[in-house]
């Protein structure tokens, strides 16, 4: 803490910077201890202009002081070593490309990179030996991707379990927050009074996505959990937070009620033990009494919505057991997830 | 419809006519061809008010003509024949089971005689041929059930695919609106932009009246179904309508999605057949190409609410099949689906 | 009636009828005894396409079987008598002054031509006479508008009791549905949990247009009223319904609470009289014993949405009265109110 | 701040506990630098039992673990010297009398005692030199009050005017969080998609209470202000915040747009001054160039909830000036607001 003082801060900077997702990485950056942010990228519209008169901040806190003055770049330039990724995914491929073929290190929370073999898609408290991918990835610098936001919850609990009772099967079916849309994102008309029982492309990922994370690292790709995944998506009136059902069955061995609570609750974060500022010792809230719990209003800012929660684990008559899982899907679902895997980064290869 | 107009109308009365059920038997009611209220009965705060004086109306038409100075009851003595019962469980039983003896024929909403051997639990799209379970009643009047509104839409669409592709396994998980817990119900600070992952006793009905429904008519009571069902059941901040995401195991035979579209489209109800005023010629609506529909808001009314909605039928990597299905709670899911057995029962055993 | 049977119905067109303004006046043409929508007009994304497949159609009843196929045009060519324009006001200006010198009828929702000297600005309830402005127009075709839909309602209200008791000071106080953003309109983001107290050029509409609306009509133009207008607009988290706290200061005379609710509950449409089918014979619904009424979803669809609600009319300390105002932005207050105006024309012109 | 810490607490007891007031005042208390909970008062359902298991917890923070065990009481003896109370409106005057009589400092947000002639009724940066009503209190005890939630806001932005500027009129309508009405509070059913112009008193105490806290103190009563005011209170859905439509008419001097925004933005609180713990040096936030804020959600939170926002000031055509005005109802306007009475009390006579 004291070398923290002195330490010379990292140079970032946050691509797609006036968007939802840039947003929050810039609040959740905000006298981030390791990484300053010097560089904001965003569209030609933008650029040029002082970051507060480009962006429609959207976010509960004000724009941090040294933000509101940087101008907006949109040229693939910089002086900043770590980039975060908040671009549309019609345009991340290429941008975030660019930049890796300069040097950068990118921190994408876009999905256009997360199923190339050599990117690694991580949510760290599972797999953060994947990290490694990126000695396979050729180009100068490199790029780290998360998951879907509504992979991760479900994902994140499915993986710490599966270690310990392999997994044969999960259904899940999510009630999703608006602001998992960007903004505009979802017309107020569309939400209000009404729940709407599909997500463009959402149920594919989290479909995908997780057989991935729980894969096991080969030398330069990974090979793929063997799990099958059935997921339905549905959007909900709910500002933040994507609340899950989610039901396993194991290959062998199931665990009862009590073991799960218990080792699910007991479970830490390898990465709060290397230091990682982001990390949170016990990633996994447990809800053992209160049966109407987790709540999306109520617990979705548990450990500042780094937490992913599990509440009515209870047995199943089809599956072995089913739960509810709740994150925030902003922040440990998108920016906070992503800052995460940065620290991860410079954990291993910069220092 | 020239005999309708000179046929004099069964009198009806409805117990707990002042709560929510209640004012929507009462709405429903109105004009109703061969039912005409003429007693009211709720607690005895209520007992000997008018009924504009004694209700905290709800309804979104106002409280018709005349039924507004009809006189309350709490007496459980009355002329009419016919009951329709939005009783509050924790005094249903005595109650019904009181006019029942007096003669009367109970259409009863309230869950605390649904399991009975010789109570008919009717979905009667699914099951009308189960009203004969009366004929085993030893009292002087009868007592006819339906079920939970949660149950009534997913165990509709898989009673009527049951017939024709014996199922093994169903999957649920409900997203309810707040008119399915009552008035005063809810309360507004529990809900809005939240979720709640749990509604006391629902999961438990859900799992075990489709096996009644489903179930043989045996000489005087019926043998269960062996399908296995899980249920999660939710709470989201809509008004009316609960959606359900509904996947389903079948025994032998897979319907392709398209035979399961057309046959669920082309359904008739055998209940509009036999001439039933409130029973919808094709109860289920199937939306085959837009792809995010059924919505709550959007489709709950359609057949002014007595139709159940499908849509999204689509393979599934576990079970065989999954959609989402979405209903009206409080019209085809209680008081509307309790019309419809009371006509149902008038053409069997008063006609 | 008899005669409405073997008349030949009006074609009409719609202009914008795609837009969320087109969409209701579809749906509230279906079956109209004089109208038949014939001609469909957007923009050139759609031009060409059937409407079924232009149109992400909104409306809580199905796109009509007599609409579903009708090519959109983009082109200013129709042989429609009558069109409805619900054209969005960056185009509306031009393009309905191009129907207009074609010799075409304009009924307009938009606000492009509403403050013209020669426009007749209409809540025909209250100025219908109005209507012969058009009289004064050069062009072959003719433009008629209605009001904002935030002061339809407070300026109908007003306007009937300036008639009886002439007003010196209006102060309004909107709570504003987001419906009235038109679609996509307001991002959900935005509303939820929340309330913005700005919505752009919606004050300004309310403290001129009732001006015109209780102006007196000379040779060519309106003499405007003198009444002093102040209003604060603020959007809610409702669909549909515009809810008004509204205070006035009478000239001289004050009446009472009850000469004003009686005036106003006993208060008749000249248009009703007249035989308009869209006409409500009693177009203000006073509240007078319920205190907390009217409530914006309970009241808005009173008389199908073509009513105004009053309530909780009582004294002020400041202004001589205040009352709660409520009417449904998109039916009275937009759409619906057009097509009274339309038929107010036919009945004037036309027959 | 050295002394601070070696200093011993007051013990401080809350009555109500276990209502949403008491709730809040338990979790703003947590860690406070002066204050320590130890008695915690409520009805006898919940006496005898600890917190934990008497409470349904509704804050966004865990109950805290000092308090958790804590023995709910229902008698009227305590050692703890402050009390807060949050008690019902039902109850609140005997029970806060009779701690009052037996010596204890009653700082309540109940609305019993407040008009009573030498009971301060406080919003101290407006009015702290009330405080000195409570030396012709006779009791042992004191009791000191702060005002209604929708008043605390207009009336703090009011009263800092009217001492530069005297104002003759004010007109306010109110769009107020559901978190006003208490757990359960209002009922979801009333409130989804729906706006409610009546709170029951709410209007009342919006006219008289300012009167009292712009009044001049005389020796042991107040002077009423003369000013006259007219408010209308309407409920929408928002969790917490109330948003008020402020106009306002000065006796002689009217300020300018721009002398009013810099006026409120430079007040500073004597309360800062004094050093008191909860109080902001800048308690009105002011927006001078948005013009759609402040907005309910977004803004409520400002200074942790304890200043109140401004914004859209601007002319009005027939008071002087109108703007919004926003506040943290259960923080600034409830809890937080007695706290700070509290803070200032012990400045005063503890110190």
């Amino acid at each position: 803490m004291i070398l923290g003082l002195i330490m010379k801060k990292i140079k970032v900077g946050i691509l797609g910077a006036t968007g939802a997702v840039g947003q929050r990485f810039i609040q959740l950056l905000e006298n981030h201890p390791i990484f300053e942010v010097d560089f904001l990228m965003a569209s030609k519209r933008s650029s040029g202009k002082k970051y507060i008169d480009a962006v429609n901040w959207k976010m509960d806190t004000p724009i941090p002081n040294s933000i509101r003055d940087i101008v907006v770049q949109s040229e693939t330039k910089t002086d900043s070593l770590l980039l975060f990724s908040g671009l549309d995914s019609s345009v991340a491929l290429e941008i975030e490309r660019a930049f890796a073929e300069d040097g950068k290190i990118i921190i994408s929370n876009s999905k256009n990179h997360r199923m190339y073999d050599n990117v690694p898609l991580l949510i760290p408290e599972v797999n953060y030996d994947h990290i490694k991918l990126v000695e396979s990835q050729k180009s100068k610098g490199k790029i780290i991707t998360n998951p879907n936001c509504s992979t991760t919850f479900f994902a994140l609990v499915a993986g710490v379990l599966n270690k310990r009772w392999p997994i044969k099967e999960i259904n899940v079916v999510t009630m999703q927050a608006i602001s998992g849309a960007g903004y505009p994102g979802l017309p107020s008309y569309d939400i209000l009074d009404n729940v709407i029982p599909y997500i463009e492309g959402e149920e594919e990922k989290m479909e995908i996505e997780p057989l991935k994370i729980m894969g096991k690292l080969l030398k330069d790709k990974i090979e793929y959990s063997d799990i099958v995944i059935s997921s339905q998506a549905n959007r909900v009136a709910v500002i933040d937070g994507h609340l899950e059902n989610l039901s396993i069955k194991f290959k062998k061995d199931t665990p009862s009620v009590e073991e799960i609570n218990d080792y699910l609750e007991s479970f830490e974060s390898d990465l709060y033990h290397m230091g990682l500022h982001s990390a949170v010792k016990n990633p996994i809230k447990v809800f053992k009494e209160l049966k109407n719990r987790p709540q999306t209003r109520v617990d979705r800012m548990i450990e500042n919505g780094m937490a992913v929660s599990v509440g009515r684990v209870r047995k199943d008559p089809i599956f072995d057991i089913k739960m509810v899982v709740l994150g925030h899907n902003t922040i440990k679902g998108a920016a906070g997830g992503a800052i995460l895997n940065a620290e991860l980064y410079c954990n291993y290869y910069l220092s």
